[in-house]
Protein backbone atom coordinates (compact mmCIF):
# COMPACT_ATOMS: atom_id res chain seq x y z
CA UNK A 1 0.00 0.00 0.00
CA UNK A 2 0.98 3.72 -0.79
CA UNK A 3 0.05 5.32 2.46
CA UNK A 4 -0.73 9.14 3.10
CA UNK A 5 2.95 10.46 3.85
CA UNK A 6 5.29 7.88 1.91
CA UNK A 7 7.59 9.62 -0.05
CA UNK A 8 6.04 8.98 -4.03
CA UNK A 9 6.12 12.11 -5.75
CA UNK A 10 9.21 13.60 -7.65
CA UNK A 11 8.66 17.41 -8.76
CA UNK A 12 10.85 20.25 -10.51
CA UNK A 13 14.26 18.10 -8.70
CA UNK A 14 12.82 17.54 -5.24
CA UNK A 15 11.41 13.74 -3.83
CA UNK A 16 8.34 14.36 -2.01
CA UNK A 17 4.80 13.07 -0.59
CA UNK A 18 2.38 13.61 -3.10
CA UNK A 19 0.04 15.89 -0.75
CA UNK A 20 2.69 18.47 -0.80
CA UNK A 21 3.35 18.44 -4.44
CA UNK A 22 1.79 22.35 -5.28
CA UNK A 23 2.99 24.45 -8.75
CA UNK A 24 1.96 27.96 -9.20
CA UNK A 25 -1.37 28.82 -10.84
CA UNK A 26 0.42 30.64 -13.77
CA UNK A 27 2.50 27.52 -14.46
CA UNK A 28 1.09 26.95 -18.19
CA UNK A 29 -0.49 23.52 -17.12
CA UNK A 30 -3.18 25.27 -15.27
CA UNK A 31 -3.67 28.16 -17.07
CA UNK A 32 -3.81 26.13 -21.05
CA UNK A 33 -3.00 23.04 -20.27
CA UNK A 34 0.17 23.67 -21.89
CA UNK A 35 1.97 20.17 -21.10
CA UNK A 36 2.02 16.71 -21.89
CA UNK A 37 2.18 13.12 -19.91
CA UNK A 38 2.39 9.38 -19.54
CA UNK A 39 0.76 6.84 -17.41
CA UNK A 40 2.69 3.48 -17.06
CA UNK A 41 2.42 0.77 -14.41
CA UNK A 42 3.97 -2.63 -12.99
CA UNK A 43 2.71 -6.17 -13.69
CA UNK A 44 5.66 -7.42 -11.64
CA UNK A 45 6.40 -6.00 -8.59
CA UNK A 46 8.36 -2.89 -8.59
CA UNK A 47 9.32 -3.31 -12.60
CA UNK A 48 7.42 -0.92 -14.55
CA UNK A 49 6.00 -2.38 -17.62
CA UNK A 50 6.99 -1.04 -21.66
CA UNK A 51 8.58 2.07 -19.63
CA UNK A 52 11.00 2.96 -23.07
CA UNK A 53 7.88 2.78 -24.78
CA UNK A 54 5.63 5.21 -22.92
CA UNK A 55 9.00 7.43 -22.64
CA UNK A 56 9.21 7.22 -26.58
CA UNK A 57 5.95 8.65 -26.72
CA UNK A 58 6.30 11.25 -24.18
CA UNK A 59 9.03 12.46 -26.17
CA UNK A 60 7.07 12.21 -29.20
CA UNK A 61 3.83 14.03 -27.15
CA UNK A 62 7.01 17.01 -25.73
CA UNK A 63 8.26 17.31 -30.03
CA UNK A 64 4.91 17.74 -30.76
CA UNK A 65 3.73 20.67 -28.45
CA UNK A 66 7.67 22.13 -29.05
CA UNK A 67 8.19 21.25 -25.39
CA UNK A 68 11.60 20.14 -24.67
CA UNK A 69 11.60 17.60 -21.75
CA UNK A 70 13.73 18.71 -18.47
CA UNK A 71 15.25 15.11 -18.16
CA UNK A 72 16.28 12.54 -20.11
CA UNK A 73 14.65 8.80 -20.72
CA UNK A 74 17.01 6.84 -18.20
CA UNK A 75 17.14 10.12 -15.70
CA UNK A 76 12.87 9.65 -15.56
CA UNK A 77 13.86 5.85 -15.20
CA UNK A 78 15.94 6.31 -12.61
CA UNK A 79 13.58 8.74 -10.62
CA UNK A 80 10.67 6.56 -10.97
CA UNK A 81 13.21 3.57 -9.39
CA UNK A 82 13.73 5.84 -6.49
CA UNK A 83 10.05 6.79 -6.16
CA UNK A 84 9.08 3.03 -6.67
CA UNK A 85 11.86 1.96 -3.76
CA UNK A 86 10.99 4.78 -1.37
CA UNK A 87 7.40 4.45 -0.99
CA UNK A 88 7.60 0.84 -1.54
CA UNK A 89 4.92 0.37 -4.48
CA UNK A 90 4.77 -3.23 -6.02
CA UNK A 91 1.87 -3.05 -8.51
CA UNK A 92 2.36 0.52 -8.94
CA UNK A 93 0.79 3.20 -11.36
CA UNK A 94 3.11 5.50 -12.73
CA UNK A 95 1.94 9.36 -13.73
CA UNK A 96 4.40 11.55 -15.55
CA UNK A 97 3.49 14.70 -16.35
CA UNK A 98 5.18 17.79 -17.81
CA UNK A 99 4.01 21.58 -18.74
CA UNK A 100 5.49 24.92 -20.46
CA UNK A 101 6.38 25.87 -16.37
CA UNK A 102 5.47 29.06 -15.01
CA UNK A 103 4.37 32.43 -17.34
CA UNK A 104 3.82 35.21 -14.76
CA UNK A 105 1.92 37.18 -16.28
CA UNK A 106 0.03 35.03 -18.38
CA UNK A 107 0.74 35.22 -21.90
CA UNK A 108 -0.53 33.32 -25.14
CA UNK A 109 2.81 33.13 -26.25
CA UNK A 110 5.64 31.09 -25.26
CA UNK A 111 7.07 33.47 -22.09
CA UNK A 112 11.14 34.25 -23.50
CA UNK A 113 12.73 31.84 -20.65
CA UNK A 114 10.62 28.68 -20.79
CA UNK A 115 11.53 25.99 -17.48
CA UNK A 116 9.68 23.14 -17.78
CA UNK A 117 7.50 21.87 -14.47
CA UNK A 118 7.81 17.66 -14.53
CA UNK A 119 6.36 15.67 -11.85
CA UNK A 120 5.97 12.30 -11.20
CA UNK A 121 3.38 10.15 -9.00
CA UNK A 122 4.12 6.81 -8.13
CA UNK A 123 1.26 4.75 -6.20
CA UNK A 124 -0.54 1.42 -5.59
CA UNK A 125 -3.45 0.73 -8.11
CA UNK A 126 -6.20 -0.76 -7.22
CA UNK A 127 -6.35 -4.43 -8.35
CA UNK A 128 -9.27 -4.92 -11.40
CA UNK A 129 -12.41 -5.64 -10.76
CA UNK A 130 -12.61 -9.29 -10.90
CA UNK A 131 -16.00 -9.03 -12.76
CA UNK A 132 -14.64 -8.13 -15.53
CA UNK A 133 -13.57 -10.66 -16.75
CA UNK A 134 -16.44 -12.32 -15.84
CA UNK A 135 -19.26 -9.95 -16.96
CA UNK A 136 -17.26 -7.29 -19.14
CA UNK A 137 -18.22 -3.53 -18.98
CA UNK A 138 -21.22 -1.10 -20.18
CA UNK A 139 -19.73 1.01 -23.11
CA UNK A 140 -21.81 4.30 -24.84
CA UNK A 141 -20.86 5.72 -27.87
CA UNK A 142 -20.72 9.29 -28.27
CA UNK A 143 -19.53 11.53 -30.78
CA UNK A 144 -15.88 12.31 -30.96
CA UNK A 145 -15.45 16.76 -30.34
CA UNK A 146 -12.04 16.10 -29.72
CA UNK A 147 -9.73 18.37 -31.54
CA UNK A 148 -7.65 17.03 -34.74
CA UNK A 149 -4.59 15.94 -32.91
CA UNK A 150 -5.68 13.44 -30.55
CA UNK A 151 -2.38 11.15 -31.42
CA UNK A 152 -0.47 13.91 -28.87
CA UNK A 153 -1.32 12.83 -25.02
CA UNK A 154 -1.41 16.56 -24.03
CA UNK A 155 -3.55 17.57 -21.07
CA UNK A 156 -6.51 18.83 -23.13
CA UNK A 157 -8.33 16.21 -21.32
CA UNK A 158 -12.00 18.51 -20.89
CA UNK A 159 -13.65 16.31 -23.94
CA UNK A 160 -12.51 12.98 -22.65
CA UNK A 161 -13.47 14.07 -19.01
CA UNK A 162 -16.77 14.81 -19.73
CA UNK A 163 -17.38 12.00 -21.87
CA UNK A 164 -16.18 9.64 -19.08
CA UNK A 165 -18.59 11.61 -16.62
CA UNK A 166 -21.61 10.92 -18.80
CA UNK A 167 -20.02 7.45 -19.35
CA UNK A 168 -20.44 6.70 -15.25
CA UNK A 169 -23.86 8.39 -14.94
CA UNK A 170 -24.92 6.36 -17.16
CA UNK A 171 -23.95 3.08 -15.44
CA UNK A 172 -21.23 2.47 -18.05
CA UNK A 173 -17.24 2.55 -17.79
CA UNK A 174 -16.23 3.56 -21.25
CA UNK A 175 -17.25 5.85 -23.73
CA UNK A 176 -16.92 5.22 -27.08
CA UNK A 177 -16.11 7.97 -29.50
CA UNK A 178 -16.88 8.46 -33.07
CA UNK A 179 -17.39 10.64 -35.80
CA UNK A 180 -18.70 10.59 -39.20
CA UNK A 181 -16.30 8.04 -40.89
CA UNK A 182 -16.70 5.44 -38.03
CA UNK A 183 -15.42 5.05 -34.36
CA UNK A 184 -11.73 6.53 -33.30
CA UNK A 185 -11.35 4.99 -29.71
CA UNK A 186 -12.63 5.36 -26.03
CA UNK A 187 -12.31 8.62 -23.61
CA UNK A 188 -9.41 7.03 -21.78
CA UNK A 189 -8.72 3.42 -23.95
CA UNK A 190 -8.32 2.13 -27.20
CA UNK A 191 -11.02 0.27 -29.38
CA UNK A 192 -11.38 -3.14 -30.82
CA UNK A 193 -14.17 -5.05 -32.40
CA UNK A 194 -13.82 -9.13 -33.60
CA UNK A 195 -15.90 -9.79 -36.54
CA UNK A 196 -16.12 -13.92 -37.82
CA UNK A 197 -12.97 -14.67 -35.76
CA UNK A 198 -10.90 -11.13 -37.70
CA UNK A 199 -9.94 -8.20 -35.38
CA UNK A 200 -10.44 -4.78 -36.18
CA UNK A 201 -9.15 -1.60 -34.66
CA UNK A 202 -8.75 2.17 -35.98
CA UNK A 203 -5.97 3.05 -37.89
CA UNK A 204 -2.59 5.13 -36.42
CA UNK A 205 -3.39 8.83 -37.33
CA UNK A 206 -3.74 12.37 -35.81
CA UNK A 207 -7.60 10.76 -34.60
CA UNK A 208 -6.18 8.61 -31.95
CA UNK A 209 -3.40 8.14 -29.80
CA UNK A 210 -1.44 5.26 -30.68
CA UNK A 211 -1.56 3.29 -27.59
CA UNK A 212 1.56 1.50 -26.13
CA UNK A 213 -0.96 -1.37 -25.17
CA UNK A 214 -3.19 -1.38 -28.40
CA UNK A 215 -0.14 -1.87 -29.99
CA UNK A 216 1.20 -4.90 -28.12
CA UNK A 217 -2.07 -6.53 -27.96
CA UNK A 218 -2.02 -6.29 -32.06
CA UNK A 219 1.37 -7.81 -32.05
CA UNK A 220 0.32 -10.51 -29.67
CA UNK A 221 -2.92 -11.20 -31.93
CA UNK A 222 -0.83 -11.46 -35.12
CA UNK A 223 1.40 -14.21 -33.07
CA UNK A 224 -1.25 -16.22 -32.55
CA UNK A 225 -2.11 -15.87 -35.76
CA UNK A 226 -5.21 -13.48 -35.38
CA UNK A 227 -5.40 -11.88 -38.66
CA UNK A 228 -5.84 -7.89 -37.49
CA UNK A 229 -7.49 -4.73 -39.93
CA UNK A 230 -7.25 -1.32 -39.04
CA UNK A 231 -10.09 -0.02 -40.21
CA UNK A 232 -12.55 2.90 -38.95
CA UNK A 233 -15.38 0.53 -38.00
CA UNK A 234 -19.09 2.66 -38.67
CA UNK A 235 -20.58 3.04 -35.23
CA UNK A 236 -23.44 0.85 -36.02
CA UNK A 237 -21.85 -1.87 -36.78
CA UNK A 238 -20.02 -1.85 -33.66
CA UNK A 239 -23.44 -3.18 -32.09
CA UNK A 240 -23.31 -6.45 -34.04
CA UNK A 241 -19.51 -7.41 -33.24
CA UNK A 242 -18.97 -11.00 -32.10
CA UNK A 243 -16.83 -9.23 -29.54
CA UNK A 244 -15.98 -5.76 -28.97
CA UNK A 245 -13.07 -5.07 -26.11
CA UNK A 246 -11.18 -2.00 -24.70
CA UNK A 247 -7.37 -1.72 -24.21
CA UNK A 248 -5.33 1.13 -22.00
CA UNK A 249 -2.09 1.05 -19.72
CA UNK A 250 -4.01 1.30 -16.94
CA UNK A 251 -5.71 -2.27 -17.00
CA UNK A 252 -4.77 -3.84 -20.83
CA UNK A 253 -8.05 -5.39 -21.94
CA UNK A 254 -11.28 -5.12 -20.53
CA UNK A 255 -13.90 -7.04 -22.15
CA UNK A 256 -17.11 -4.41 -22.96
CA UNK A 257 -20.42 -7.08 -23.12
CA UNK A 258 -23.09 -3.84 -23.75
CA UNK A 259 -23.41 -1.00 -25.75
CA UNK A 260 -25.91 1.09 -23.87
CA UNK A 261 -28.01 -1.90 -23.25
CA UNK A 262 -27.65 -3.89 -26.33
CA UNK A 263 -25.96 -7.11 -25.60
CA UNK A 264 -22.64 -7.44 -28.08
CA UNK A 265 -22.25 -10.52 -28.94
CA UNK A 266 -23.38 -13.25 -26.23
CA UNK A 267 -23.62 -10.45 -23.82
CA UNK A 268 -20.12 -11.86 -22.06
CA UNK A 269 -16.42 -11.84 -22.80
CA UNK A 270 -15.64 -13.78 -25.94
CA UNK A 271 -13.26 -16.27 -26.32
CA UNK A 272 -11.20 -14.87 -28.13
CA UNK A 273 -10.80 -11.55 -25.73
CA UNK A 274 -9.94 -14.03 -23.09
CA UNK A 275 -7.17 -15.74 -24.96
CA UNK A 276 -5.80 -12.03 -25.71
CA UNK A 277 -6.07 -11.33 -21.99
CA UNK A 278 -4.28 -14.24 -21.02
CA UNK A 279 -1.48 -14.04 -23.78
CA UNK A 280 -1.42 -10.28 -22.70
CA UNK A 281 -1.21 -10.95 -18.66
CA UNK A 282 1.70 -13.85 -19.30
CA UNK A 283 3.44 -11.33 -21.49
CA UNK A 284 3.31 -8.32 -19.03
CA UNK A 285 4.50 -10.86 -16.39
CA UNK A 286 6.97 -12.00 -18.70
CA UNK A 287 5.53 -15.63 -18.54
CA UNK A 288 5.82 -15.61 -22.41
CA UNK B 1 1.29 49.76 -11.16
CA UNK B 2 1.09 46.76 -9.95
CA UNK B 3 4.19 45.79 -8.07
CA UNK B 4 5.69 42.59 -6.73
CA UNK B 5 4.10 41.90 -3.21
CA UNK B 6 0.84 44.04 -3.87
CA UNK B 7 -2.14 41.82 -2.70
CA UNK B 8 -3.33 41.62 -6.23
CA UNK B 9 -4.81 38.01 -6.02
CA UNK B 10 -7.90 36.09 -4.45
CA UNK B 11 -7.48 32.04 -4.11
CA UNK B 12 -9.88 29.97 -2.26
CA UNK B 13 -11.13 32.40 0.15
CA UNK B 14 -7.74 34.28 0.82
CA UNK B 15 -6.28 37.52 -0.41
CA UNK B 16 -2.86 37.23 -1.32
CA UNK B 17 -0.25 38.30 -3.33
CA UNK B 18 0.23 36.31 -7.05
CA UNK B 19 3.73 35.28 -5.89
CA UNK B 20 2.73 33.24 -3.38
CA UNK B 21 -0.44 31.59 -5.14
CA UNK B 22 -0.27 27.73 -5.80
CA UNK B 23 -3.02 24.86 -6.20
CA UNK B 24 -2.28 20.94 -5.81
CA UNK B 25 -0.33 19.17 -8.61
CA UNK B 26 -3.59 16.94 -8.75
CA UNK B 27 -5.94 19.71 -9.17
CA UNK B 28 -8.40 19.08 -12.38
CA UNK B 29 -7.18 21.93 -13.66
CA UNK B 30 -3.63 20.83 -13.51
CA UNK B 31 -4.32 17.19 -14.65
CA UNK B 32 -7.13 18.20 -17.63
CA UNK B 33 -7.63 21.56 -18.34
CA UNK B 34 -10.86 21.12 -16.33
CA UNK B 35 -11.95 24.28 -15.49
CA UNK B 36 -13.05 27.94 -17.18
CA UNK B 37 -11.91 31.08 -17.16
CA UNK B 38 -12.66 35.29 -18.23
CA UNK B 39 -10.49 38.21 -18.53
CA UNK B 40 -11.86 41.79 -18.29
CA UNK B 41 -10.63 44.90 -17.63
CA UNK B 42 -10.61 48.95 -16.72
CA UNK B 43 -11.04 51.44 -19.10
CA UNK B 44 -12.20 53.89 -15.98
CA UNK B 45 -9.48 54.16 -13.16
CA UNK B 46 -10.81 51.11 -10.98
CA UNK B 47 -14.05 50.15 -12.80
CA UNK B 48 -14.37 46.68 -14.57
CA UNK B 49 -15.78 47.13 -17.94
CA UNK B 50 -18.62 44.83 -18.85
CA UNK B 51 -18.55 43.10 -15.51
CA UNK B 52 -22.35 41.54 -15.98
CA UNK B 53 -21.22 40.34 -19.47
CA UNK B 54 -18.50 38.13 -18.52
CA UNK B 55 -19.63 36.96 -15.23
CA UNK B 56 -22.80 36.04 -17.56
CA UNK B 57 -20.17 34.19 -19.68
CA UNK B 58 -18.77 32.48 -16.99
CA UNK B 59 -21.42 30.74 -15.75
CA UNK B 60 -22.36 29.65 -19.02
CA UNK B 61 -19.19 28.11 -19.77
CA UNK B 62 -19.30 26.90 -15.79
CA UNK B 63 -23.11 25.53 -17.00
CA UNK B 64 -21.63 23.67 -20.17
CA UNK B 65 -18.68 21.79 -18.36
CA UNK B 66 -21.06 20.95 -15.66
CA UNK B 67 -19.41 23.03 -12.92
CA UNK B 68 -20.98 24.93 -9.76
CA UNK B 69 -19.13 28.34 -9.29
CA UNK B 70 -18.38 28.53 -5.78
CA UNK B 71 -19.09 32.30 -5.84
CA UNK B 72 -22.45 34.45 -6.93
CA UNK B 73 -22.08 36.92 -9.09
CA UNK B 74 -22.20 39.56 -7.09
CA UNK B 75 -19.46 37.82 -4.42
CA UNK B 76 -17.35 38.21 -7.66
CA UNK B 77 -17.80 41.32 -8.12
CA UNK B 78 -17.01 42.32 -4.65
CA UNK B 79 -14.01 40.11 -4.52
CA UNK B 80 -12.51 41.91 -7.63
CA UNK B 81 -13.57 45.40 -5.94
CA UNK B 82 -11.37 44.76 -3.10
CA UNK B 83 -8.46 43.38 -5.25
CA UNK B 84 -8.49 46.61 -7.33
CA UNK B 85 -8.52 48.75 -4.02
CA UNK B 86 -5.72 46.46 -2.10
CA UNK B 87 -3.23 46.59 -5.26
CA UNK B 88 -4.48 49.76 -6.81
CA UNK B 89 -4.17 48.60 -9.88
CA UNK B 90 -6.24 51.67 -12.37
CA UNK B 91 -5.98 50.33 -16.24
CA UNK B 92 -6.42 46.63 -14.52
CA UNK B 93 -6.76 43.32 -16.13
CA UNK B 94 -9.04 41.00 -14.22
CA UNK B 95 -7.83 36.73 -15.07
CA UNK B 96 -10.72 34.72 -13.36
CA UNK B 97 -10.48 30.87 -13.16
CA UNK B 98 -12.37 28.26 -11.46
CA UNK B 99 -11.34 24.81 -12.28
CA UNK B 100 -13.51 21.44 -10.87
CA UNK B 101 -10.54 21.21 -7.68
CA UNK B 102 -9.05 18.51 -6.30
CA UNK B 103 -9.20 14.98 -7.54
CA UNK B 104 -6.93 13.02 -5.34
CA UNK B 105 -6.01 10.21 -6.96
CA UNK B 106 -6.80 11.33 -10.69
CA UNK B 107 -9.35 10.17 -12.13
CA UNK B 108 -10.87 10.75 -15.16
CA UNK B 109 -14.83 10.97 -13.91
CA UNK B 110 -15.45 13.81 -11.40
CA UNK B 111 -14.55 12.97 -7.60
CA UNK B 112 -17.29 12.24 -5.55
CA UNK B 113 -16.92 15.29 -3.75
CA UNK B 114 -16.81 18.63 -6.09
CA UNK B 115 -14.97 21.56 -3.83
CA UNK B 116 -14.01 23.18 -7.08
CA UNK B 117 -10.73 26.19 -7.07
CA UNK B 118 -11.55 29.20 -7.41
CA UNK B 119 -8.98 32.06 -8.55
CA UNK B 120 -8.76 35.64 -9.16
CA UNK B 121 -5.70 37.82 -10.46
CA UNK B 122 -5.26 41.33 -10.81
CA UNK B 123 -3.09 43.70 -12.22
CA UNK B 124 -2.34 46.70 -14.38
CA UNK B 125 -2.24 46.70 -18.10
CA UNK B 126 0.32 47.51 -20.67
CA UNK B 127 -0.84 50.63 -22.37
CA UNK B 128 -2.20 49.41 -25.88
CA UNK B 129 0.89 49.80 -28.40
CA UNK B 130 0.80 53.39 -30.06
CA UNK B 131 1.38 51.61 -33.37
CA UNK B 132 -1.54 49.17 -33.57
CA UNK B 133 -3.60 52.01 -35.05
CA UNK B 134 -1.28 53.47 -37.05
CA UNK B 135 0.18 50.70 -38.40
CA UNK B 136 -2.06 47.46 -37.75
CA UNK B 137 -0.78 44.03 -37.31
CA UNK B 138 0.29 41.15 -39.10
CA UNK B 139 -1.84 37.84 -38.95
CA UNK B 140 -1.20 34.52 -40.45
CA UNK B 141 -3.96 31.78 -41.30
CA UNK B 142 -3.98 28.71 -39.61
CA UNK B 143 -6.53 25.35 -40.14
CA UNK B 144 -8.71 25.23 -36.87
CA UNK B 145 -7.70 22.65 -34.86
CA UNK B 146 -9.58 22.72 -31.98
CA UNK B 147 -12.43 20.81 -30.61
CA UNK B 148 -16.36 21.33 -31.90
CA UNK B 149 -17.31 22.98 -28.20
CA UNK B 150 -15.43 26.48 -28.78
CA UNK B 151 -18.35 28.87 -27.65
CA UNK B 152 -16.85 27.18 -24.08
CA UNK B 153 -14.34 29.66 -22.94
CA UNK B 154 -12.26 26.59 -21.54
CA UNK B 155 -8.73 25.70 -20.18
CA UNK B 156 -7.79 23.18 -23.24
CA UNK B 157 -5.88 26.06 -24.91
CA UNK B 158 -3.64 24.10 -26.63
CA UNK B 159 -4.55 25.07 -30.11
CA UNK B 160 -5.38 28.55 -29.60
CA UNK B 161 -1.27 28.76 -27.71
CA UNK B 162 0.53 26.86 -30.63
CA UNK B 163 -0.86 29.03 -32.70
CA UNK B 164 -0.68 32.51 -31.24
CA UNK B 165 3.16 31.19 -30.72
CA UNK B 166 3.50 30.15 -34.42
CA UNK B 167 2.26 33.66 -35.52
CA UNK B 168 4.72 35.29 -32.97
CA UNK B 169 7.19 33.49 -34.32
CA UNK B 170 6.27 34.79 -38.14
CA UNK B 171 6.47 38.00 -36.89
CA UNK B 172 2.65 38.23 -36.37
CA UNK B 173 0.50 39.33 -33.92
CA UNK B 174 -2.36 36.34 -34.09
CA UNK B 175 -3.12 33.43 -35.88
CA UNK B 176 -6.75 33.51 -37.17
CA UNK B 177 -8.10 30.19 -37.76
CA UNK B 178 -10.19 28.72 -40.50
CA UNK B 179 -12.10 25.33 -41.12
CA UNK B 180 -13.39 24.06 -44.95
CA UNK B 181 -16.39 26.51 -44.25
CA UNK B 182 -14.48 29.68 -43.95
CA UNK B 183 -12.80 31.56 -41.16
CA UNK B 184 -13.93 30.97 -37.56
CA UNK B 185 -12.02 33.80 -35.24
CA UNK B 186 -8.53 34.56 -33.85
CA UNK B 187 -6.64 32.00 -31.59
CA UNK B 188 -7.47 35.03 -28.94
CA UNK B 189 -10.11 37.28 -30.48
CA UNK B 190 -12.91 37.70 -32.98
CA UNK B 191 -12.63 38.68 -36.62
CA UNK B 192 -14.33 41.30 -38.56
CA UNK B 193 -13.83 42.09 -42.03
CA UNK B 194 -15.51 44.81 -44.05
CA UNK B 195 -16.24 44.24 -48.07
CA UNK B 196 -17.99 47.18 -50.02
CA UNK B 197 -18.82 49.27 -46.10
CA UNK B 198 -20.51 46.12 -45.13
CA UNK B 199 -18.98 44.35 -42.12
CA UNK B 200 -18.86 40.33 -42.20
CA UNK B 201 -18.39 38.38 -38.66
CA UNK B 202 -18.81 34.80 -37.77
CA UNK B 203 -22.07 33.68 -36.74
CA UNK B 204 -22.58 32.80 -33.36
CA UNK B 205 -22.26 28.72 -32.12
CA UNK B 206 -20.37 26.28 -31.32
CA UNK B 207 -17.43 26.90 -33.52
CA UNK B 208 -16.20 30.52 -31.94
CA UNK B 209 -16.66 32.02 -28.55
CA UNK B 210 -19.65 34.45 -27.98
CA UNK B 211 -17.00 37.44 -27.69
CA UNK B 212 -18.17 40.35 -25.12
CA UNK B 213 -16.24 42.88 -27.30
CA UNK B 214 -16.96 41.52 -30.73
CA UNK B 215 -20.97 41.60 -29.69
CA UNK B 216 -20.54 45.27 -28.59
CA UNK B 217 -18.85 46.15 -31.29
CA UNK B 218 -21.69 44.77 -33.38
CA UNK B 219 -24.13 47.21 -31.32
CA UNK B 220 -22.35 49.79 -32.13
CA UNK B 221 -21.95 49.41 -35.66
CA UNK B 222 -25.24 48.79 -36.26
CA UNK B 223 -26.22 51.76 -34.18
CA UNK B 224 -23.74 54.03 -36.59
CA UNK B 225 -25.87 52.91 -39.82
CA UNK B 226 -23.32 49.76 -40.69
CA UNK B 227 -24.87 46.72 -42.12
CA UNK B 228 -23.65 43.80 -40.19
CA UNK B 229 -23.44 40.20 -41.88
CA UNK B 230 -23.06 37.24 -39.90
CA UNK B 231 -21.03 34.63 -42.22
CA UNK B 232 -18.49 32.08 -42.88
CA UNK B 233 -15.69 34.29 -44.77
CA UNK B 234 -13.86 31.74 -47.42
CA UNK B 235 -10.44 32.10 -46.39
CA UNK B 236 -9.11 33.32 -49.15
CA UNK B 237 -11.75 35.85 -49.06
CA UNK B 238 -10.12 37.70 -46.13
CA UNK B 239 -6.87 38.60 -48.44
CA UNK B 240 -9.30 40.28 -50.94
CA UNK B 241 -10.94 42.32 -47.61
CA UNK B 242 -11.21 46.31 -47.72
CA UNK B 243 -10.55 46.17 -43.78
CA UNK B 244 -9.72 43.50 -41.78
CA UNK B 245 -9.90 44.10 -37.92
CA UNK B 246 -9.81 41.68 -34.78
CA UNK B 247 -11.15 42.48 -31.17
CA UNK B 248 -10.93 40.97 -27.44
CA UNK B 249 -11.40 42.33 -24.55
CA UNK B 250 -7.72 43.02 -23.80
CA UNK B 251 -7.16 45.80 -26.83
CA UNK B 252 -11.10 45.44 -28.31
CA UNK B 253 -10.14 46.81 -31.83
CA UNK B 254 -6.80 45.91 -33.66
CA UNK B 255 -6.40 46.86 -37.14
CA UNK B 256 -4.88 43.93 -39.33
CA UNK B 257 -3.41 45.43 -42.21
CA UNK B 258 -0.96 42.40 -43.57
CA UNK B 259 -2.10 38.71 -43.90
CA UNK B 260 1.48 36.89 -44.23
CA UNK B 261 2.64 39.89 -46.31
CA UNK B 262 -0.25 40.68 -48.00
CA UNK B 263 -1.45 44.18 -47.61
CA UNK B 264 -5.38 44.33 -46.55
CA UNK B 265 -6.81 47.12 -48.32
CA UNK B 266 -4.51 50.19 -48.06
CA UNK B 267 -2.07 48.51 -45.82
CA UNK B 268 -2.93 50.33 -43.28
CA UNK B 269 -5.93 50.76 -40.41
CA UNK B 270 -9.35 51.83 -42.70
CA UNK B 271 -11.47 54.17 -41.93
CA UNK B 272 -14.12 52.56 -40.88
CA UNK B 273 -11.91 50.50 -38.50
CA UNK B 274 -10.85 53.58 -37.00
CA UNK B 275 -14.22 54.52 -36.34
CA UNK B 276 -15.28 51.95 -34.94
CA UNK B 277 -12.43 51.88 -32.74
CA UNK B 278 -12.99 55.60 -31.71
CA UNK B 279 -17.18 54.90 -31.09
CA UNK B 280 -15.69 51.68 -28.61
CA UNK B 281 -13.34 53.68 -26.77
CA UNK B 282 -15.85 56.38 -26.19
CA UNK B 283 -18.63 53.96 -25.33
CA UNK B 284 -16.16 52.45 -22.63
CA UNK B 285 -14.89 55.74 -20.86
CA UNK B 286 -18.41 56.47 -20.48
CA UNK B 287 -18.12 59.03 -23.10
CA UNK B 288 -20.81 58.09 -25.58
Amino acid sequence: MTLMGDVNTFINGDYTTVEKAYLHIEDRGMLFGDGIYEFARCYVDGIPFQMEEHLQRLKNSAKAIDLELPYTGPEIKDIVGELLEKCGAKQAGIYIQATRGLNMPRTHHFPRVVKPSFFIIVRELEPEPPEFMVDGVKAILLPDQRWTRCDIKSLNLLPNILAKEKAVREGAYEAIFYRDFGVTEGSSSSVFAVFDGRIYTTPAGEWILPGVTSHTVVQLASRAGYSVHFEFIPREKLYKADELFITSSRLDIVPVSTLYDTPIGSGKPGPLTRALKEAFQAFARGQA
